[in-house]
């Protein structure tokens, strides 16, 4: 599995003290294009030299506790395989204790929209992260 | 239920010309604000004076097709009310076409965090923009 | 002038109960969003068809006070023309009192980045939303 | 001096594949809660435990050249230290070139608004970080 520490700031907070759950998912984004940095095929790279994207066509979250500023919250994120498509699961802790997870479902695509297979070397570097515990 | 036009603008745009998904969530939950203040009760108001509030437990979207900058979106809101929860059923549309749908679960808890049933002229007032295709 | 009604939101709000600065910004981009759909040439049209746009190449704002969630805030613009260049005036006023004020400076630029003379059509249609008081 | 990397995401993007503008003040923000947290005074506990903060009064930034998706910016925070106020001196390089600088007018103000000196603990905390060029 990829991990980042998303640290929250005091500026994704609100009037209760907790995250705003838009900046939630601003980091659970941010986590995404992190991790297609990380093995090799990042957003604006794919795009531009490959032609393809992974749009989302689905995102369901749970928020089991709030955060707060300050919290160092790990976000895991572990990609499920499909033919044409690929979802992300996430799971993000604090302190031991589960604070909020989901998965986006994303579909692998031309710049016009058709659908298409993962290519192998992209579905060959996120093998390397998936949860082996879902095999 | 409720609707509102949200247009998508340049900045909420990618390098392929459609919307960041986290600017969509962006205009999904400023819909929910607006809902809240249409119905007079304004999120604002009720963390500050009644003591309670809607905080969001899980949400669930489909995005359908891709909005460009330009397009004016109307999102629907229509609440379905549970005895301590109500869940945000959004559908939104441009040009005739679902853009994007689905959800967001909100319970009703207290500043302390306890659940709480909803209070009747909540539930009165969220019950007019109740889609009476569900009932 | 151009004027646009801004809502603060509870999402835009902060522990203290006042609207993060960034969410400010992002209000003010959008004025100048809406200021650009308003006079014909929206920033998506000018940078698909006419292959220009309006880059910032700086900012300056003053936050005179800060404004809370339900607040609606009157954000005027005025332009300021020069022949490569505008400046967005902002006045942001709320009861009556001005909350946050500033400027953009942006250049008239073609996609590959050298600087143009605003063309004729862009300007006629700015000087009509000129701050008279400023000739 | 403070600095940290900040790596421009793909959702940062537009349509000419440069980071739109309230991205990059997302990021300076950050940048100012990251070094508040640096120097032991993080602003979400100024606020909760010493009853003070540093509200933004004036933000003052030049935006010399655009940042694409995957440039690492190195965004330098040095504080100018006032008796009740303190300016965030900002300059982000990439590749050895300014891409935008600028500043941040901080007051210290007591949470029901007033202004108050810097306290002696917080002042030493950021004098370990002023710019040696500008004394």
């Amino acid at each position: 599995m990829y991990d980042r520490v998303w640290t929250v700031r005091f500026s994704d907070t609100d009037p209760f003290g907790i995250a705003h759950y838009p900046r939630i998912v601003d980091a659970l984004h941010e986590t995404s294009d992190m991790f297609m940095q990380e093995i090799g095929f990042p957003f604006w790279e794919i795009s531009q030299e490959r032609g393809f994207g992974l749009p989302l066509v689905e995102m369901n979250f749970e928020f089991e506790n709030p955060v707060e500023a300050g919290d160092d919250v790990t976000i895991e994120l572990a990609p499920s395989l499909s033919t044409r498509s690929v979802r992300f699961e996430y799971v993000a802790r604090c302190n031991g204790a589960v604070m909020f997870s989901g998965y986006e479902q994303r579909v692998c695509a031309q710049k016009d929209g058709g659908a298409i297979e993962l290519p192998d070397d992209l579905r060959t570097a996120m093998e390397a992260y998936t949860d082996s515990r879902m095999k």
